[in-house]
């Protein structure tokens, strides 16, 4: 990498060169934006020989530094998966184009009528890490909802990222648009994002994905409004009322269908006159999971692990789960407020009314009333591809599909009205 | 004021009993809160003469401090401007309860019923100057939403504010609610706001309404999410096409009815081939607004003075306005894009495609076709009372009303479903 693009310079070039490029994306139709989706899903199926060249680099050097089988899999691409990406291109394509649409209109008493319309936010910026996908993913939502990206992925995937951005370059630059509505930062200079997140006079909004140390350094340091995509740290409450299967099943999904996700269960509350606790508790073991529960758990399964103050607080993102055995409901919904990051929590209920207080009282993105905590996803809430999964309760909380990349502004039309 | 009032203690204080304090609002009822609100109309009324009296201390120290006549005005409060915020806070518990309202429910393939719900935003900061109303329209629109209310008003107002924020706290104390419902900053010491504006596990949103230094500030030191209100440099584009009398009473209006607010117009821009430039310009003089032109306004109104490059540049929040002649729509649609603060633009026009361009091509807060910018306004859309003016795109943009001050969670209804 030259030298030059060391400095703080790149950064602020790319800055502008993205703030220029809103005009050329945000005055682009459906079709055209379409058309250019579809090629891409095209480009990526036909080249996935040179996408998996360059995934092979990021391997080798993954493999050098010795990282976790987990690691290595999610930075993995295979032909499978390059169709997987062509293909969430390709719904992002179909699904419908949200700018444009006008919501509201009222004629008011001034005779002004008065609604607002759905427009893009102008540049986003997206600080991610490992998953390749999330290069094409973004880069798609973005071109969709009239956005220019600027991605901002991690070392561990430079190369795929690489190819996967110019690649939309290419085709953005073929069809006689501006190539910098996607913007690729390729110098990986830790110094340099703190540079990206002070101009607020050119992208309109960063989405940090990552780790907690990334949404604390990006909350501290950016002047730009951020969108936190933080960690789950989610609620299961088994009330006294539950039916034994739904209490067992949900359990289990929300633990061991994929434990390393952000909408799996970390911590099970339960009423202590439900009668199956044990029972409860031994399914989630027969599945390997391994238990970390207060004293009354281990009263009732003894030789488990002792829960210590800081299970309480632990996203495990694996085959573990902290266990607590309530009073009440209201003991529930209490370690819940104290513990939980705001990401989903479910009841398992036949309580009407305990449902409704739990949809009520549980000030979190997503609350469930005997389901998953799993569903909690743009797919699955039919949103389309996702942009991720929003922990903060300003402009998009929750699932953040298309709809999120958009803003509302007013449009007024008169006769000459005054004041 | 006690001196150990003066360390970060105190804000950290204020802060925790604010958090603490949002169980006890979010889970009133709409008729317990307009209960609260009415009352609070009635103590206002009531007790003016002891508000005035507090009032005079502030007149007092300003009159001392040699301020301007128009700061005076705003800081100053009598009978009339008593009831008027007696009246405010009626209106606000007329207009409905956003808080509890479930939107885009749904059924989805898998079986789960989805919806979101309008819940409040919890604990909402309120950083502002001088006008002394606000704190009561923020007080009362903060209880109507379900959200915790932190004041910070100016020293200028202080005394004014003590005196209002007491009464409603009060008021929740004597009906047996918990007073932290509404908070003022009594300890003005510039140094503690950024205490303040760091607590982002205490408070949920930050609104800066004010100058700019005080929002860069504001954006500069928070790690809570902000809503700035910010300047409005509001453009006026008259088209070739435009009607006459609309023209001139559009231009009066926007400039002259009320020049100290952020929706007046700051910048004319007239289409050279406008048949009645000259008379334009002559209605504004006559209402006695200063000219700063371009060369070609000059040559059209020899002796007005001659605008230089900060003019375009320039809220004057006064009697007088900077003008350049353009020599066609895109050339307004780019000085509007280089020089705007996002805030209210509007065109005046007889082109039905140019309206529709303008609407679509201009990235504004609010948009006018043939209409005063001086419409946006909350009450003027038909949002009752308003927060304020948003010139940030994330969350409310434009207008934010009450609805602003609440957001949506996910809400999800199953029969035992997992994935």
């Amino acid at each position: 990498m030259n030298k030059e693009k060391k400095s703080s310079a790149y950064i602020n070039d790319l800055c502008e060169r993205a703030a220029n490029a809103k005009k050329d994306i945000c005055i682009l139709d459906t079709k055209s934006k379409n058309r250019i989706l579809l090629k891409y899903a095209d480009v990526l199926r036909k080249n996935s020989t040179s996408i998996l060249a360059e995934n092979e680099k990021d391997l080798k050097a993954a493999i050098d530094a010795g990282v976790s089988k987990a690691f290595y899999d999610r930075l993995l691409l295979d032909e499978k998966r390059i169709d997987s990406m062509a293909q969430s291109v390709e719904e992002i394509a179909a699904f419908e184009d949200p700018v444009g649409r006008i919501e509201n209109m009222r004629t008011r008493p001034s005779g002004i009528r008065v609604g607002q319309m759905r427009v893009p936010l102008g540049v986003v910026a997206v600080i991610y890490e490992s998953r390749p996908n999330v290069t094409v993913d973004i880069a798609s939502l973005c071109i969709k909802s009239g956005n220019v990206a600027v991605l901002r992925g991690g070392e561990e995937s430079i190369y795929t990222n690489m190819i996967l951005a110019s690649m939309i370059r290419d085709i953005l630059a073929g069809m006689n648009y501006n190539p910098d509505i996607v913007n690729l930062v390729e110098n990986l200079d830790r110094d340099l994002v703190p540079v990206l997140l002070k101009r607020d006079d050119a992208i309109d909004i960063v989405i940090p994905r990552g780790g907690e140390g990334l949404i604390k350094m990006v909350t501290q340091e950016a002047t730009i409004p951020v969108i936190k995509h933080e960690k789950g740290l989610c609620h299961l409450y088994v009330d006294e009322s539950a039916v034994k299967d739904m209490a067992e099943q949900i359990a289990v999904n929300g633990k061991v269908q994929r434990p390393g996700v952000c909408n799996a269960v970390e911590t099970m509350l339960i009423h202590k006159n439900y009668p199956w606790k044990k029972e409860l508790l031994a399914v989630l073991m027969k599945h390997k999971v391994e238990i970390r529960g207060c004293e009354k758990t281990i009263e009732i399964m003894p030789g488990i692990v002792a829960a210590t103050a800081a299970d309480w607080k632990t996203e495990y993102l694996d085959l573990t789960i902290s266990v607590r055995i309530v009073d009440s409901f209201e003991d529930a919904l209490e370690h819940i407020t104290t513990y939980s990051s705001g990401h989903s929590e479910a009841i398992v209920t036949s309580d009407y009314f305990l449902g409704q207080r739990f949809l009520k009282e549980i000030d979190s993105a997503a609350v469930f009333v005997n389901a998953s905590t799993r569903f909690h996803d743009g797919g699955e809430f039919g949103l389309g591809a996702e942009v991720g999964i929003s922990t903060q309760k300003l402009h998009a909380r929750g699932a953040m599909g298309i709809e999120g990349l958009t803003t509302l502004k007013y449009i007024v039309y008169g006769n000459g009205e005054i004041r």
